[in-house]
C-alpha cells in the first residue's frame, strides 16, 4: 500500500464501527470504499460492495468482469478477500451471507435506492443508517500523504489558470474557452475534468452557470470555476475571475470587497475556530459593504476524495477546525442580469494557520479586449 | 419542449403512476428526472427533486444556485413550478409538504442513500419502492426522436473507430492512444467522454479493463471500447479489435468465431423474440466453437439516456423485444493471461427486424506494427 492508502485503514474504520454501534457497513463504489482500500471502483448496476463488519474480516464482492480491476488496484495488495460472482448469481445475497446475524448496518450515503432496497431485503430486519457519520472522523482530517495529494491537484489547477488568459477573448464562446481549458486540465496533471464554468457577462451571476454558446464580450466579467481530478483521485478546485478589457461601472468596487473577503476569511483559518465563523468572517465584509444580498451561498466545502464533502463552511455549523481539514473559501457577489465574480482557493488548516494549496495571483485579471 | 422531450411525457408518467398504485415518483438528477422533464440537472449535495404526484401538479424542488439552470433547461418550458429554496431551507421537508398524504413513493433508482434515508425521515410511514418498474414502460420503447438521437451519437462514435488506426501503434502506450481517442470523441460530435478502455494483449482479456501505462508490442491484439454522451444527452458505446501485425497463433480463429457471433445474435433481433434469445444466439456459436468458457459476460445492454439500461440482453430475461428497444450486442472472447476480443454494435428492434446504429466494418483490423 501506498502512504496515501496506508493498509491500518481498515482496521480503524473497523473500530469506528464498532463505536458507533454499527454492525457493518456496506460501501458500494465511491470516495469511503476508495479511501477504505484504494479501488476506485466504477459504478455500475452490477454490485460492487466492500463489507466492513464490526467483528470479522472484511470482504469485498465484485462481478467477475471487474476482478481484474479489483485485484490490480490497491485493494489487491491489502490481503482481503476479493470475491468475484457470476452473472446469475444475486450479489446482494451473496453479500449478506458473510455478515452474520446483524442488527445495524451502515450504507454508503451514496449507494443507489435500488441497492439501499435490495440490501434491505438481503438483510432483512436489519436497520439502516448512514456510513457517512461512522466514517467521517477519519476522513474529514487529511493525512500528510493526502494534503500532498490535494497540493498536487492545486497546482496542477494553478498551472490551467495561468494560461486561461492565452484563450479568454472577445468573439469567442464560453464553450470554446472552456474546451481548451478541459484539455489542459488533463494535460497539466489531472486523470479527468470534474466541471468547467466558463461564464461571462450576465451569466457570471449564476454561480452554477455550465459554460454555453454566449460569445465573449468586451468589458464582459468572466467567472472561470474549473477542477479535476488526479490519478490519486485527489480533487482540484479554483476559481479565478476576468475581465475583458473596460469592466463595467461598479465592477472594480465589488471585485476589492469580494478579494478583501476572501483574504480575511482565509487567515481566519486555525484550529479551534468553528466553520461558520469562517463564513462569517467573509460575510461580514462583504455585508459591511452593502453586497450581503448578493452573496448567495455557502463560503466554502470540503474537498479530498470527493469536490465536496466535509466540512461544509456554512452558516450554523458550529464545527470547529483542526489541522488536516482541507476545503474551499470561495465567496462570490452575483448581480442578477448583470454579472458576478467569486474568488476560490482551496486552503489547509494546519497547527500554525492557513495553508493555501492554490497561490496564482487573486487580483483582477484584465485581458485585452 | 424538442421533439426529443415532448411536453405530455409527464401526463403520460402521472397515468403510469396511478396504474402503479404510487402515490408519487421523487427524481433525483438522473435519466428519468432527464426523460420527464429534458433538465440535465447536477448531481450536487443539494437536493434537487422532481415530485411527479399521482393526482396534483409535479414541481421541481431546486437549491437557489440551480434555478437558473433549470429556468433555461427545457423543464423551464414545461409549465411546471420550479420552487426554489435557500442554503438554510430543509429540502426534503419542502418536497414532502408538497405530497400531502402519501403510503408509497417511488424512488428514483439511483437517488443516494443519504437522500433516501432523508425522505424516510420526512415522509413517515410511506413505504418506499423504486421508480424504474413505473417509468420502464416509456423509457424501454425510443420515440423517433430517441432512435435519431442514437443514431447521431452512434455515427460519432463511428468516426471516432474510423481514426483509430492513425493512433494504435507499438510503442505507444494504451493511455496515450486512449487520450488521442478521449479527445476525438468530443471533436467528433459528443458533448462529453463516457469511458474509453484500450485493452492491449492480455489486459483485452479483462472486460472492463482501464487505459494504462502498458506498451503496445508487435503482435497485440486491442479492444478499443468507447463511449460518450452527446448534448442531448444520448449515449454511444462501440468495440471493435484491432491487432498490431502478425496476430496471435489461434487468434484469427477466434475472432472469426466471434465475428460470426455478432453477426448472427444481430440477425436475431426483431419483435417477438425475447432477450435471453438474442443473448443465446450469440453463446450458441461461441459454445459450438468451444470457447463457450471464455465469453464471461452477457450479450449486451439497453441504452438510451443512461449508458447501460433495460432491457438486458440476457440468459433468463424472458423481456419479449419491441419495435424501439435499442441496446448493445457484444459478445466477446477472453483468454484469461492472453488476449481476447469483443465487438459491439448498437442496434434497434423495428417492425421488420434490426436496425444498426454502428456501421463500422466489423473485419479485424490489422494495422502495420
Amino acid at each position: 500500500m501506498s502512504e496515501l492508502y496506508p493498509a491500518d485503514r481498515l482496521g480503524r474504520a473497523q473500530a469506528q464501527v464498532r463505536r458507533h454501534g454499527v454492525d457493518a457497513l456496506l460501501l458500494t463504489p465511491g470516495a469511503d470504499l476508495r479511501y477504505l482500500t484504494g479501488y476506485d471502483a466504477l459504478p455500475l448496476e452490477r454490485l460492487t460492495c466492500l463489507a466492513v463488519p464490526a467483528h470479522s474480516d472484511p470482504v469485498l464482492v465484485v462481478p467477475r468482469l471487474e476482478q481484474p480491476a479489483a485485484l490490480a488496484s490497491p485493494a489487491g495488495t491489502l490481503g482481503i478477500e476479493i470475491l468475484a460472482y457470476e452473472e446469475v448469481d444475486d450479489a446482494f445475497a451473496l453479500v449478506a451471507g458473510r455478515l452474520g446475524q446483524v442488527a445495524v448496518v451502515g450504507l454508503a450515503n451514496r449507494m443507489w435506492a435500488e441497492q439501499v432496497l435490495a440490501f434491505g431485503v438481503a438483510v432483512p430486519g436489519a436497520r439502516q443508517v448512514l456510513a457517512g457519520p461512522v466514517l467521517r472522523e477519519l476522513r474529514i482530517c487529511k493525512s500528510a500523504a493526502e494534503v500532498e495529494a490535494l497540493r498536487q491537484a492545486g497546482q496542477a489547477i494553478d498551472r490551467v489558470h495561468q494560461r486561461v488568459p492565452g484563450w479568454l477573448r472577445a468573439g469567442r464562446t464560453e464553450a470554446e474557452v472552456g474546451s481548451d481549458i478541459a484539455d489542459a486540465i488533463v494535460a497539466e496533471g489531472h486523470a479527468l475534468v470534474k466541471f468547467v464554468i466558463v461564464a461571462a457577462g450576465p451569466n457570471g451571476a449564476s454561480p452554477h452557470h455550465r459554460s454555453g454558446e454566449r460569445v465573449i464580450a468586451a468589458g464582459d466579467p468572466v467567472v472561470v470555476d474549473i477542477g479535476g481530478t488526479t490519478a490519486d483521485g485527489y480533487c482540484s478546485d479554483e476559481t479565478r475571475t476576468y475581465v475583458i478589457g473596460e469592466p463595467p461601472a461598479d465592477f472594480l468596487d465589488y471585485y476589492a470587497v469580494l478579494q478583501r473577503a476572501q483574504a480575511v476569511a482565509c487567515e481566519a483559518v486555525r484550529p479551534g475556530v468553528t466553520a461558520a465563523a469562517v463564513d462569517a468572517a467573509a460575510r461580514d465584509v462583504i455585508t459591511a459593504a452593502g453586497y450581503g444580498d448578493y452573496f448567495i451561498h455557502r463560503t466554502g466545502h470540503g474537498i479530498g476524495l470527493e469536490e465536496h464533502e466535509e466540512p461544509w463552511i456554512v452558516a450554523g455549523n458550529d464545527e470547529v477546525l483542526r489541522p488536516g481539514m482541507a476545503f474551499s473559501i470561495e465567496p462570490g457577489i452575483y448581480l442578477p442580469g448583470r454579472h458576478g465574480a467569486r474568488i476560490e482557493d482551496i486552503v489547509v488548516c494546519t497547527e500554525n494557520g492557513v495553508d493555501r494549496l492554490n497561490v496564482v495571483d487573486r487580483d483582477l485579471v484584465v485581458l485585452g479586449a
